[in-house]
């Protein structure tokens, strides 16, 4: 509370999901008040063939 | 942005998958309007032990 | 079973989510098998204060 | 209807999950009414490199 | 951690829902282990207008 | 893509979801890298009757 989900490419590093729940959770606290360990994010890695745009699938866009 | 977010059984085909996401943004396209462009799709594929309808898992349900 | 989850910008008439849960049921039969009752469809109204994309508000954008 | 989606670190037994929607279930027809049969629940495990609490990931808590 | 999201039709009461975050919360310690205090509960409330099975938005199926 | 879903209690203002949307797309740019015109980010208001901790709706918590 709050609660982050964030749906991503799959393929990003361990250091950068480390990063990015590092900025997030300091934008967070930032903006919205409350502490750091009240803020939780799940990251969900997606694969090419589940994710598309425009009616095509990443895994044929690219 | 309409964005669909489709649970399924695991076990699809990306064939199946391609289909899918084609008609389902023609769909959208069709009765909401906008360009296909903004609809984005993800697919989540489920597997048979984290699903249950009516207290079991379909792992064990069929 | 399949479950689909719509987010749509706020305004759709209930006319045009009747023609919309119609078509995703009938292309989702049509293309992974199954019984139209095992299709289920929840869709979320998003207020133009709660969408962003570009890093802009859809409030802000239009 | 109702529908329970459950985020839970990875690593439970398929044996737990049983229990678990089994148990859910009971509760939801118990307090919500209805029948169990339209009571649907989804498993998500996500790893320890997928979800932080206070700005960390649980790969880099514990 | 855990985190339950659960749908359900609008129209429960606070009481209904007090008692159902107070019993899944027990239930999922009991078979995850944990404290309840790591247990998050959050209900969406679905009007009928945005709900359909079987093609068949709620709003007209009753 | 990457797309964010936040739940927060509502209560929020306009102006803390402006400066919140631009700093999380500022932040997933930096650290993923793409075009911020591909941050999609949905926030959700959650009302205290609907969000539960240790068992309690945070309507009877505070």
């Amino acid at each position: 509370m709050p609660t982050y989900h964030i749906e991503m490419m799959e393929g990003r590093t361990v250091e950068q999901k480390r990063k990015l729940v590092e900025e997030i959770t300091r934008v967070s606290v930032e903006v919205l008040g409350g502490s750091p360990e009240y803020v939780d994010i799940v990251i969900t890695d997606i694969k090419r063939e589940n994710w598309a745009t425009g009616g095509k699938l990443w895994l044929e866009r690219e």
